[in-house]
């Protein structure tokens, strides 16, 4: 009785309607993945990676389950394994997330396992304390297949586009290697300059800055230097193939400043003997961000602005670890007016790219839909778009909220759907996820009469959203 | 199979309980409509206006349907037709928002049109591109009917009661043109004296406060002067019938000040020679709001406040085509600390007004469902409001988060409900639109036995948010 | 058919799915209740007090039912019986709410009043105009019976644990009373010092520090004796079982202070001579929290944060009736980059105690919950708590949208769930609302495929939160 009859994860997984299953398998199963925006190493794909224990795959660098572990009471040496108290074994590993499965009812992680688990791995049953060792058995042995590598993860997944996250100092060597020898999916480089706007340590900013100088080919000494030089590597990155560019900030950055001002702050940091005012620092980050942007439109590329996010919260596991592992989290501040501000000195000078926006806080939702539609732009489809939910608020109530939002104050039919933002090989399956939860909002909707049971309309629009609007934005 | 078997607009549209159709069309239906907050113009009512196209119609002032069809890639000729770009016809406007239609899935406006289209013209098939020039034609026809006029919808609509939007220097003429000659609506202004809080530009303030001084019968040279034609003009439209106003504000204004500051800011002002700092301007804002408020409340008149909006985003926008075209969205504004001292300052000078509290950002909900209780007052019945979910909120979601809100932290059941806030005079389906949601709310919780069965108790509920309640908060 | 079948309270109220009533029945029904934090009067519970009118027991404290009653149009004598006007009897007052329960549909109030009526009275019919007489007039019969009593509901209830909430000045001698004589309830202090933060009212404030010395039995004078007190009555209250405080703030503060400038504060506070300035009533107050929860986490108790909350919005009704009357709301402040400082601050000195975090404002939820898990820390299970939804948001669409977010981005098995936050013995019920409320989820979701359909495993979840959890994270 306690006990399913069909798996969890079944052909008709989410779908409980007739129009949602014919939505699903008819319209959206069978679409092509583009990954617009994701954290996978070039140097993996370029290798075509391997694994041998599903303890690395699966937590060898994943920072939702780390925290969820740790929420659990496990040591950081069964979590990251980075932390002071060293590295257990694979097996105990593996065996401390299993004993947390068991509290993540209702979490995305209990969700995209077994996704992964049924997907990539065969395993049908309930990954708990009672299951784990014959599930990691057969995880492990399942790991030698010789489809299962980097490139055949992604042919399995029927991948057409994935775009990395690169800095502009990166030789992008290991892209144009991939590029040599191309293979189903194509993989592009994206630019991530977040490096260029750390001023608040100006002693790696600085040492950054002398990077970019030898990646283009110059010594930056100005801001007319620096200016350059990011300049000379976005056309590298665009001859590279890269057509999309992404920014990772906190609050919306985008306070008043002068020429003669900017260029007195590049100064003052690059001689690193004082910090800058924090002033100081708002300016020289809005200068970057304002600049940036219309660097992208002159390059026709697409901007991805991500926001209201807190970093490394806590120092004390910041010095044992570093970033991004799982000390982050959701902000609270007011970005309306400060997006206006930047987009409309854009839109003035005709220099406001195509932009995705994405804020980690949902509250920001229905205020991002509306201010999108003040800047729309033909000949183009939804120029502004709001984005995907995006790392926490990438699960069903998240995904939920962002549809909603988007269809009731923006338009739904042009969106260019889902990305996985993802570091893993595996997390594929949450466009599966994502593609499932929009077919059965419809089927509900056509269920109740809020939608018109109009079957091969509504799965045009499901197909668009799942494949082909991305495929026209970015003009892959 | 892809085609629904009844129409999608039907007697039942959005009624899926036997409860919420008992409720609808036992309780809902008949109740005539007050629509106590719009931007019909009145010379368009007092001229009985008729129309010969219904891109006209549809297509001639609705900026919702505009962000749509610039979201979806069409030139600004083909959307207002006010762009740099000149106008397009009629029929090609329409076809535009036609194939805007296809992508329009869980947005209102494909609810708002099929809604119209259905119960004034007639047409109960969908809206596409397909279907487009078939809809054109018979809408056309249809506007040549004898009752296609102004006041033959509102007669058409059961309408008791309309509340039009008007400036404080307007002459009220066709208001008492309409009042000479009365027929089935009643037609009042509303009070809206925005324009006397706009001194960011100087120019066109005084240029207004000319006009609203030869309006008043006085020249307007100091702050009492002001004080003095502002009361006349409140006295005129009390006369009219006036009893309600509206602010349209950005955060709410609560700063301090003394009278000897705004006798300064005011004489400065007029002198029309330096600008306002941004501190003098939110002092007269401060006391221009809380005047007006005060006011109000002398006359017994009902406040409505529309807030955490930011308009005119655009400004090559606004330069080609000014306001109210498109280009405003939702703010995100802390505002319960001023809101609070502004109710504060009122009320221990027992001058606080009935009040409508609007917020666009749905954020707002539940904090203003909870501040409007700690001012309620003896003998009204709900003398504080939760306005109906307002502009890009006035849609399922929207509504339904309203209602949620207000009947968890208020009291759903003195509710004055729904207005349309539109200047088309098709829109008085919206009110059958949001009783639909609210019978279908109560319909499903009895269902789930979240309310009890009881259907003579909760119609009666239906029937006062309909229309009972509004008409005894009004005294229509 | 108006009347439903049976009553709207019966034994599967809010459970309309198979594994949603197996889940309540069988897991969650029989668990004892802990509740962690109440408002309940320990006098009133060491003298096992009893009550004649059922109005004294519902009207005699509850500022929930004079808001509705006011918004309804009452006066005050008829709500509080506390205000200008005097006080109306019990049976008018009783009148008075029954008239008002017409209006709440769907409000908390209507769900709560008809449990209390069913579990305490055996009244099972609606609350209405017409049922009043005969309602009041059984209850106050049932108020008669043997078990009618503070700690006979109590045990009526299966209360394990209660915590009440207590000044640290106060002597606990009703706590020490109760438990010198001991029943089936363990009833312990809490610790809440807001008192000792309250320096905006230098009088009151200097007035509550000589009690506070009176206590500890020293006179404080300087900075040092002010802490000295504290920690000698945080001792006392150790041993007189309390393991848990609370904090009632507004923001969070969290501001920047030196030893050198809190000492002169305290002396400036202490001489009450001129007011704190608003910086230096902030630094005080930044203090005040981080010490206060320092000297928690080295007692190893737990620390509960209650915020987002303005208090006493109404003068001229505060005047008349003091705190706690219903003139409370909730804020909308922007908190997370305080609630960090002050974290991380507590947590790199090894001094971050176990926490509930309360925000009062639902726009908080996702955020607390991202926000907890960045300083959660083995061997605690869930060491960061996001807390039950509190006062305004204690009702199904706060419940639920408190689970959402906790278990999408954190852990809900690992939830401490529901606590009263009451002023009333009869608000067990709301443990028994909760319960019902999370299997009722449950069930939904695995009706749908959301979950697993496995009972036994979501059942150990449901008894964990229910009670388990709560009893091993505060060592009951």
């Amino acid at each position: 009785m306690a006990t399913a009859a069909k798996p969890f994860i079944n052909p008709d997984f989410l779908l409980t309607t007739k129009a949602a299953r014919e939505l699903y398998h008819g319209y959206a199963e069978a679409m092509p993945i583009i990954d617009y925006h994701c954290h996978l190493p070039p140097k993996e794909i370029a290798e075509d990676k391997r694994w041998d224990d599903i303890a690395d795959v699966w937590l060898g660098g994943d920072h939702y389950k780390w925290r969820q572990m740790r929420t659990n009471g496990f040591e950081e040496r069964l979590c990251s394994g980075r932390g002071e108290d060293g590295s257990a074994s694979g097996w105990e590993k593996f065996e401390a997330f299993a004993k947390t499965m068991e509290r993540l009812v209702k979490n995305p992680l209990f969700d995209w396992s077994h996704l992964e688990l049924t997907r990539y791995f065969g395993v049908t049953e309930r990954l708990c304390q009672e299951s784990a060792r014959r599930i990691y058995d057969k995880c492990n042995k399942r790991l030698k297949a010789k489809w299962f590598s980097a490139r055949g993860l992604m042919e399995k997944s029927n991948v057409a586009v994935v775009c990395t996250t690169d800095d502009p100092a990166d030789s992008l060597e290991y892209h144009l290697e991939i590029a040599k020898a191309p293979f189903s999916a194509r993989i592009l480089p994206a630019w991530r300059s977040d490096n260029a706007s750390k001023v608040e340590n100006l002693k790696t900013w600085n040492a950054w800055i002398d990077k970019l100088g030898d990646a283009a080919g110059l010594a930056v000494k100005t801001l007319d230097d620096f200016r350059e030089a990011m300049h000379k590597r976005h056309d590298f990155f665009a001859a590279a193939g890269c057509v999309v560019s992404d920014y990772g900030i906190t609050e919306i950055f985008a306070a008043p400043y002068t020429e003669a001002q900017l260029r007195a702050i590049f100064k003052k940091a690059r001689a690193c003997k004082a910090p800058l005012s924090p002033d100081e620092a708002l300016k020289f980050k809005s200068a970057w961000l304002y600049e940036g942007l219309k660097m992208d439109c002159a390059a026709d590329w697409t901007t991805q602005l991500h926001f209201n996010c807190l970093r490394n919260l806590n120092s004390r596991m910041f010095g044992q670890m570093g970033p991004d592992t799982g000390y982050d989290c959701i902000g609270d501040w007011s970005v309306a007016g400060n997006l206006a501000k930047l987009f409309d000195r854009l839109e003035s000078e005709d220099s406001l790219p195509r932009c995705i926006l994405y804020s980690l806080n949902p509250k920001d939702n229905e205020m991002l839909a509306s201010l999108i539609g003040c800047f729309q732009k033909a000949p183009a489809r939804g120029k502004l778009q709001l984005g995907a939910a995006w790392w926490f608020l990438d699960q069903k109530d998240g995904m939920r909220k962002q549809i909603e939002a988007l269809s009731a104050l923006g338009s739904l039919g042009t969106f260019i759907g889902m990305l996985t933002d993802s570091r893993s090989f595996l997390s594929y399956t949450r466009h599966e996820y994502f593609r499932r939860l929009l077919c059965q909002k419809f089927g509900e909707e056509i269920e109740k009469g809020e939608l018109p049971n109009d079957i091969k309309w509504l799965g045009g629009i499901v197909a668009d959203i799942s494949f082909n609007n991305a495929k026209e934005y970015f003009g892959f």
